[in-house]
């Protein structure tokens, strides 16, 4: 057990959900990391997209669309704030059309929170936002697994010349060793492609792949298993696209799939994953702009909400 | 058999199903309840929201969405407006923002409706409706089996210091003794919860629960056996709140939960309960406001026609 | 002349515009409200409307569209920040459902504001949340005038037998004498009422009044200029309901009114009113679930930069 | 002066405004015509749309958005239910797809109406349904002014090797003899055209016209004394397609034009023509399904109104 | 395999996905057939509708939500134009609102299409456009057999007093012997209709029928063996109605059914059709004006793709 | 007079206006620019937002919004096509994301247009492109007058360390000297900026400036006047950001300002320009994504239909 954490969201019994500023899940925000378990991080950088463009706005939908998310877990049977003080520390800044001068400000602002010794959930922003990511985890903790639900592999060597793009961040942490491909796995891949060569980059690169066809005929309980038996040991980042979730229920992102996964699905997924030394989260490509019904955001909002609640259950286990 | 029915919907072949008078069905208008079976009744009171608000133009929105139904159901090969004499009874007067006037006067329209042998489905509204329903349908029926959809258990002692909202009614209507729970399930509760006493309400009010992860993972035929093996004999109020349903399928209510059902769950789970002596139906917090594109109100249209046909086949077994 | 001001909104060199915590403009949240000049404070009350409602998420919708508001008002040559010390209050308590209830926290809530020497923007909610302001305001300036901009006079005696809503707050508040008529003025009004007996509302309470049609035919300045003979020295409240402005400039409100005015005609008419000792202002009827565009809560965030301008310049002019 | 009216609408102290069946006013739903004096009836046609399509949803629309209307007008300072007895007809069977059989049905429904001496407000549907309209009008009055507004003058000889569309109606017409075109005027036509020959239209089959550029810079006044001058005594036929309006003001329309004018325009030009004696009007394309936030259904709504208070006005003054 | 083919879409890697004239796909737009084997081919043609309308605009939302679609097809292993040289052909001539006329103007476009030797996928426009579609595809063909996923068998005698509409174009088609429903199935009917004898039109028609229901319970992979087993050897025209899928993922159509499928559900059904001899296709109902989202028009695009993929793989099987 | 020109709309008469490949006008697409007079140039671009994107989808929005344009303009008395042979040329090629690269991209894709002896009109893309479609315009004419509506000056120093974006395209253009401003005037500037400084940057470039709240003062005729006056004879540059508007006339924009104007000004303003010698114009800024009701590119679209008419009617008078 543990005693009182410092931060925890607003009360629901003072403050109906309707009210007060929008942080995550009406948590304090702080830029202060002292006494901080966990953070939500935005990244609302978007430059790198190479369709729909609009998740710059992305934390702000996701945000907006936490209000109603309570602090008890009944699958985990976990309250989240009993065991984790958590924060909203706001944005990192960036600089929108500039994406080596973005990335390196993301690089700096993720090392800062990776240096507290804190938690962090970041929201993106593109899918380029991982390449940095991955960088300043990988100063604290070295090669990292990774754990990757998605609709595309995001390891295009560039495009239009070999330029770096939302579709391309895998490609260069692979090359750069931030990833330990041995212990990772990407879940859901699917949609045409521009060739053949393009369906061997996830193995070629030494991936563990479950797409999106092999999941719906394996389905969950087999792919979990999977996932668990190869992630092992040693500290692991989850990246989460939200085009890996079908149309019907996130139409608000960048480069829709058809033929992907219900809400419920990713709940059973992400759930079955305790026990995972998971360091560091990503939730990318939420577009609020083609999202007239805000479930996209909704559904976002809650898949963070699932990653506090992991973290939680580590915490607890751990019995700090 | 049974001879021609007083009331039935407008004649497509020669009004086109877009046209008339936006009742539900195009059924005839009328508060005159003598030879009716059956009346659909708008209870449009939202003022026990407490998120999301607006379920005030749910009636609109389901009414508007009924055009398209048509009176034979093939599933229970049953043609409704054979055995039921049906009407659109109009909207149940209200004070919005004065709920105990509000459910006072609720409960004295319900009750005229009651009072005339009429099987009414009403339509919300928030949920909190359900308290002053179950208060008239008790004076007809005494206490009664409950089956309830929800994503919530609406169980809450209250908040904001003890205040009646749309998360209460069931508490209430339990405290007076208004529901037989020895009869009575829900079904599909999920979501987070304050805190772990949350999770114990429904058992300890003695309802059979059916989570919504248990019903993911039992699938329905299961559930609809445990439902009916439950209920037996006697008179039975249904209660469906929307947010049943996975918000990509009913985005448009007031307390969405990610991780629900599709519209074929519905129709299946609904078709399962043949034989049920249904008193009453309520069919909850429907939102126009948030539902861009007509699905919420397209769905709960369609239910409402599942409790239609429900009554027509209890009628034709009944063969009066 | 004046030293730096303590509080200001976050740097838009370092954070692009639409980073950061959705506060009004982007200032600080702060509940302490010392060397505190102005204070933004949402009241997200909406139990008090009667047609459409989700005024709740007014505050909301209001914030999320003020981000590209800038420090300098052009036509006032005046740099905000260089006069008031601004902050974000974020929202006072209330209780969905309960409007006596509501009424008294907030009252409550804005009385703390007054007592703090601070100059509040309230951002509704409905616009019954005028009156509970307006007892705030009286007791630390006694009667005050009050220019309202509206298509209804809200003088009604009561809906429902009786009963406060949004339509009622100023002959509830004039009869407790909390307006000083006779320096007061209400402008925009129009549209259909019950009877004939509506209409001498407002000259019968000692308003000035200039309905719709006659602003269109007279102009703005030569409005502008009876408001300000009217409202002479001592402390005003300025009080808008953005339903003045016509449905095409601002859909998302609770009972729109054709045949209104435009955002420049806004502009105008508040750019008029220097020299006026307005002590608070409040904004209502926001409704962003009927905003698609999110025109209204734009124009809504542009006003409140008006007010936000007004004091200023005051202040200049007191050299304080 | 007279005693108390037939028909009126719903009492809005007992169901507030958001209840009840959606009539146009919530009006008594009556196709009964004994002592009634006006009739709205829609005609819910729009097979002869050539562009945008779904006009056949305007009268529901239009009748949704009336809700907030009251019975008194304050600019004519008449209850308009003091003078007339007024009722919603439902709407004209007419067979979608089938335009000839359409204008057929339409033009039996309206005689109907007409032969029953009651004022009809026809709710279109396209504006392809003025040519039955005015068939069915001139069976009872012999030709009959037009006073019609519209971006467009629906004079072309015919699309497609010469078949009838909206776009051909009063081509139709005055070739038939229905419009005494030597009373009658055409307001606000503008836009690109096919060519030079398409600018004499009007002119040529004998109509006043003011242009939508003219009318910009003659003014409302000006205008309104040349059409009451044009249209002198004896029986008068409005039509107004609703893209005379701004596509601002009413996006929901099947070939909206740039450069409109304004709801207070519209209110200004039919509140001038107290005196003309109108025996019929027609409201058309009004496209529900691209009006996001209902601006164009509520503005259609109004102008509906002031038909009705135009008629009230007759009629008190003749003191009928 | 083959060399180069003549036509295929724009290259992605100069010009970025969202750049480009909206063909289907970024193919040339051509309407010389010459080297020619795939043709996309709109029919906006939508005066068959009998509730909402619009689909005339079909033919845009898919071309505008093709272009993330890539040429190389995951599950078949297959790039498309390696074996195909396709073009977007632009859309037949028709005459909105006039029935008879427009389907003897599609007949003659189509049969041009199929005297040039090309196969072609039609996008509605209404389902009626299959019945003139059927009929040159028969001049080329003789009967074919008809693969036909839809909610509603379109088997209807005729509607208002015996006219044709989209309900009713395999009524006529198999009146005239153009479909050999003996080696033919339709797939996913459901939903209310007028009364008994609606349910044995499709059996009585000589189909083989799975109803929505009997597609829940029995699964895919039995569906699909089913079909191809009745399908056999011979020429095959497959049409497909949106309203198949559910509304959660196909909002946008004329008579939306719940309890429909997702698109999963559709990729794995056509995936399954390899080796069937499919000599035209025909995607309808798809209505942009209530697809907010985008969704429906997205997966409509996906699902012509998946034809393509289907004769690409026939291509490759024969060799040429 | 002249004869029949090379290219021209597709026939109204026999494709329908919703018919076709959605090029401009459905003007045909052709990229060899022989016997061309007139291009429509997209120019998808939008990496220099720095506030909410996805002009990249401009183009896109305002051909599908141009198809009910039609040839003869009645104000200028002029047909068009008459006088112009004009073509979509298509997108220009541009690499998103890389802000330097594209701009490299657009100068080389206009001067290809210039050196062909076209006047183009290229569609935004964000404000950004307007400097190096001046580069390009500069190698064919030199210094170019401007003629710029726009909410905003755009000649900001630069963001974020001196970063180009679309708020800086003129500063860099005068320090080049591109722009003779001279001759140049900047029209519509309003909104709130960052201090003082940011008020004198127009006119210490050497622009003539008519704010917005001077050309809502001193009306259109005069600024009309103003502009000519100040342009003289030379070589014209207009360009127009789409924000100039009101954002209830254009809500789709990137840094929409309240107070603006309406459509009707817009077409005004540009009917006033006759006998200017435009050879390039631009429109910029238009958001698809924010544009629910889809006005903003109606309105764009009706725009470039004004300057094919200014063009047009310089043809006519130059008698070439």
């Amino acid at each position: 057990m543990t005693q009182q954490k410092k931060y925890r969201p607003l009360d629901a019994m003072i403050y109906p959900r309707f009210e007060g500023i929008r942080t995550f899940m009406r948590l304090p925000h702080e830029t202060n990391l002292t006494e901080v378990d966990f953070a939500i991080v935005g990244v609302p950088f978007d430059t790198g997209a190479t369709f729909r463009v609009g998740a710059r706005f992305g934390p702000e939908g996701i945000r907006n669309n936490s209000l109603l998310l309570r602090p008890y877990h009944p699958t985990h049977a976990v309250n989240i704030f009993t065991w984790l003080s958590a924060v909203d520390y706001g944005d990192l800044p960036i600089t929108p059309g500039y994406l080596a001068e973005s990335h390196a400000q993301i690089e700096a602002g993720a090392t800062a929170v990776f240096d507290a010794d804190v938690t962090p959930i970041f929201l993106g922003g593109d899918h380029s936002i991982s390449l940095p990511l991955l960088r300043a985890a990988y100063k604290k903790y070295g090669p990292l697994a990774l754990i990757h639900f998605d609709a595309h592999s995001d390891l295009w060597p560039g495009y239009f010349g070999g330029k770096d793009t939302h579709g391309t961040p895998f490609a260069r942490a692979v090359e750069a060793g931030l990833i330990d491909t041995s212990r990772s796995s990407q879940i859901g891949l699917r949609g045409p492609v521009y060739d053949e060569a393009d369906m061997t980059l996830s193995i070629d690169a030494g991936f563990h792949v479950v797409t999106g066809p092999q999941l719906h005929a394996q389905g969950i309980p087999k792919t979990v298993e999977q996932v668990l038996e190869r992630v092992g040991l040693g500290p692991v980042y989850l990246s989460f696209d939200i085009d890996f979730v079908d149309p019907a229920f996130a139409p608000g992102t960048g480069t829709p799939e058809v033929g992907g996964f219900s809400g419920a699905d990713c709940l059973q997924l992400l759930r079955g994953l305790v026990g995972v030394d998971f360091v560091a989260y990503d939730l990318v490509e939420v577009l609020p702009a083609y999202d007239p019904a805000q479930v996209t955001a909704l559904l976002a909002a809650n898949l963070v909400y699932e990653f506090l609640a992991l973290t939680a259950v580590q915490k607890r286990k751990s019995g700090k």
